[in-house]
């Protein structure tokens, strides 16, 4: 009954033997292992993106900000989600790695940036010459913080009215194959046929150890990118273990699968949950997240029953009235089973 | 026959094997496993600092560049070899994370720092005001790029210089188990007890598939590492991959025996090649590391045979005059096997 | 009738005499003048505190980003009015100089911070661990942007809060003479004694040619501030012309008969605009700034008249509807005459 | 009788004079003002360069730290002579602004990088891949730190060498006038023509208060240096205060005039110590310093009377035997008097 995160999953069989089958030998370091060109190949077809370079890196974090620091420059205004990971839990990476940019939380319901709100703040940035940082990026989250996707035609409003400006567009993807498995589009039709730039595409919510492929659909910037990752200390010396998952990951559809079991259990756990009473869901379900109200009763049941998930925001508490209402995120990975996500709504069922 | 860099070799059975265990079932994330606490306790044990302070990232360069960022303020000059890797190898990783620090690079034989060049340094940079950048950190490496050692009194003498000076001592430790195999010291006495302040505890070039352990002997700074390991991106939300591989190296020694083991293979290399004709040796041969001279001609027919290793500089040619000297790198690992050392020195036996 | 900004007036009379006479022979360098001896004492003289450190700079700009540098790290929140100078006139000059913190723009009317918004935003950020940015520092501004001043009690409530947490308090004092002049309590009251760590004391805007003085009330960070002011390239070879300004500017209350004239002016101004036909404050006149709504065929005919201020946004068109309200912002400087103030008003009632 | 350093001297009266005229009525702030449009005239006028963009701040450091930034990348190398004021004076002020680039000390007699160390340097560069910073610009100084000049055949030596690798070359002009007096060339030959891409001019040295203009003859990085002046806290509010000077200072030959006058002096003091016992000079004499070697008991004599300049290493000591030579720095000003030469001559030859 582990709801906590999709990050606490370990990975798919299918990865893990990947891994192990990468440690025979001697294998060139640095990203010259074969196995690389072989995953910037095979992304390169899924994506329909010839051109497209392919670096690796083991954490999202440094897939976005370093991406973002190729994308923009220190002087830089980078329009994004209030609540968007880049903004909210990072640590300030974007601001390290771009040498200071500023990150402009922008609001929208449900995770998804509001077009209008993007649009006011390019505009009453107009003019201010020198004085204040410049519009430099537009950074976009799918499937979005809150568990919900753009479907394509809602990426490409936004990232035309970046685009208006001269602004490139990053895709934070670190649930990418959720939003994927829920959309049933191509990945070009949720990319650069949207007016996405550069995505980090997430492994390792979704099934791998640890890995992140960052796709510049423009490889202008390539060569900077491997420079920013050696810089950064994200180069791996024993590279091939990265290659490998991603091969692995990608390979007979494994990652849209893996997002399909996660995506299905969140939606038999929304139906669970909202069938209780004082239950209610807070965004629609599309992905693997599921965030809904319950009441501090039925809280306190699940957590002596031992679930764990989080209450979203943590600040709220478990003492108080008991049919408060508190909402929570719960999160389902490629390898959460029926059987939990049934025992943990009849946990919360029993208060 | 692949002797261009330790990197190059894959896993130890022992680690990999416990990277696959610790893939079973949901794990709390971000460094919070149970394992992360078991490493903690064994490295305090290993190295009889109870009170150290210990954190994992993937690679050496942020290892080592985050490590500095801790000792150091951004208008700090780091006393550090000319060859060392930070200097050299690391796309200027440690001015990146110090916000832009100066590294200066100091002489000395065999890859070890010369005293007096350090006591020179540190001496002409007194009373320069705000001038200049003001003495920061002494940065050590050991084993050194060249493959020699620091035995604990050489580390003692140049710690004691910097300390002298107020300044913390940092340890690039990528290879500090095969200097500790050499040695036969405790770890104590290699770090804090010759006046090392931190430690870059290198796994990945000796049986691991990308780790290395950060040692803050003084915890003070402990969690500005973490909110810099953060900020660059190196916390792994799946952090129990790095805590199993890390857990299984020290387990019943096996960090310095695979150490050893390579060390072994390259005093073999060393008195192999140290008796073919026209053949001597670059530096002494302590670890792991055999820097030679050769006749081009012997190079280029191991080269034939399909040995791999750097021409050091790189600069070389293998076209030209036959007697020749070249200077070359031959690097072996925990893997390298005694056929594999005898094959080498054949191949270039036969030119 | 030039309204723009009391940084198009030029220096006082006896300002400017000081610089002409501090031009007399040889003169220490870098701040080692003797006239700086001087200033250091006078400040610590009028703000009662003995022990604070003084230091000059040319720039509001450089002022408040190193000063800001000296008090939180890089990866900390800086808590600020949305509209402060700081967050939206320095193109991320505080990013820069702190390396990355993440500016957090707070509301409330009048250019000043409601504490509630403060107080929330303090709280919400509690217990997120090393995933996001933490607490750093409340920066203030006195007078606000809008023209408006805190009262030391409305400064020691937000500092109050700041405090809890264990945050330092800059305050952006670019306008703090014509706050003083306005409140008529003691340097101490509206800083120290209020709960401020650090004051940029801006002299340019208020009868200087370019100089601020930085006030480190707490003198721990003092040797960090001249550090970081000298790697941004803002310590003055002939300092002797900063110290000089500044002296002057102190002498016999020059700096309050300064502010208190073009305190003087701007009310004039207030009153003589609130009583046009359609015609509004925006919002309270405290100090040299007046924020007016007139109706737009006003506006061009003052334009037509020749007067000099900002449409306040910018992005308002003086083409329309001649009864549209606009706002406009005007800044009356010591050098402001009451004829200047009197045709400006008569070019608005000439509509 | 100082000649510590021609940055302790004043400003020519006529510089002084135009501040004082500069003074009158409201003008357009931040680099709007009329005078700053015939500065930018007069430049690219007497630099023959019609197309140069010219921007001013007050200070050497930044003038050389942000051009430096707006010409290479975070990962470079900067090539530059070891003694050059950006790698020895200036606290890191390059790293800093350019986000964390290496300065490579370059050797070289009198100040001068020896043109086969640059040519080593580069050439050993070669073919790292991502490993070590890329080759990013070379900086020089003209006159250099040991006041010695680079004839317009030597610039374009060493700036062929950083061409041929695509690099482009910043000119330290802190004493370009001093150098281009001593030359007698155009101010093209000496820049553009020699493969100068960037320029800082320097003022304050010779006879300005505070001024540095930077002249990018290539103006495609003109707004880059401009939002980075800005976000460093250099755009002048009150500009005029800037442009009027350097306008004073280019008018009918002033600049020149100045700087002559300097070097004449300069030249009779090198006569004068030549000429005493046990004294040699260190470097050739070229504009308005002299390194002389003089013995220790004539510096106590010249120190007791009074004279003022810096023992160079500033590590040597005034103690010890008579006759053991130590050596110096003396700088002249635009302002040093022959009766100053004279009797600093006649205070050593008294010992």
């Amino acid at each position: 009954m582990d709801f906590a995160s999709d990050n606490a999953s370990g990975a798919a069989p299918e990865v893990m033997e990947a891994v192990v089958r990468a440690n025979a030998g001697y294998v060139p370091s640095y990203g010259a292992d074969d196995v690389m060109e072989r995953v910037t190949a095979r992304i390169r077809e899924i994506f329909e993106a010839p051109e497209a370079a392919v670096h690796l890196v083991a954490t999202g974090t440094a897939a976005n900000a370093i991406g973002l620091a190729c994308l923009c420059p220190p002087w830089a205004a980078v329009y994004c989600h209030a609540h968007s990971h880049i903004n909210a839990d990072e640590c300030g990476a974007p601001e390290f790695y771009t040498g200071g940019a500023k990150l402009v939380g922008l609001p929208g319901e449900h995770g998804r940036i509001e077009p209008g709100a993007l649009v006011r703040a390019l505009a009453t940035a107009i003019d201010t010459g020198v004085h204040n940082v410049q519009r430099g990026a537009l950074s976009l989250t799918n499937a979005t913080e809150a568990g919900t996707v753009y479907a394509p035609d809602a990426l490409r409003v936004l990232a035309h009215a970046a685009n208006g400006y001269g602004l490139p567009v990053h895709l934070d993807g670190a649930r990418f194959s959720n939003a994927l498995a829920h959309l049933g589009c191509t990945p070009a039709d949720l990319t650069w046929r949207a007016g996405v730039d550069l995505l980090s595409l997430g492994g390792t919510k979704n099934g791998c150890l640890g890995v992140e492929a960052v796709v510049l659909f423009d490889p202008a910037r390539a060569w900077e990118f491997e420079l920013r990752r050696k810089r950064g200390g994200h180069l791996f010396s024993k590279h091939r273990f990265l290659s490998a998952q991603i091969e692995a990951w990608l390979a007979d559809g494994l990652w849209l699968r893996l997002a399909a079991q996660a995506n299905a259990r969140a939606a038999e756990l929304a139906r669970g949950l909202a069938a209780l009473p004082g239950a209610s869901l807070v965004h629609p379900v599309e992905t693997n997240a599921v965030f809904a109200a319950l009441p501090r009763a039925a809280h306190r049941a699940a957590h002596e029953a031992g679930a764990r998930y989080y209450l979203w925001p943590a600040t709220q508490e478990l003492e108080g009235p008991d049919e408060d209402p508190l909402t929570a995120r719960f999160v389902c990975s490629w390898s959460t089973t029926a059987e939990a996500v049934a025992r943990l709504v009849g946990a919360f069922a029993a208060a």
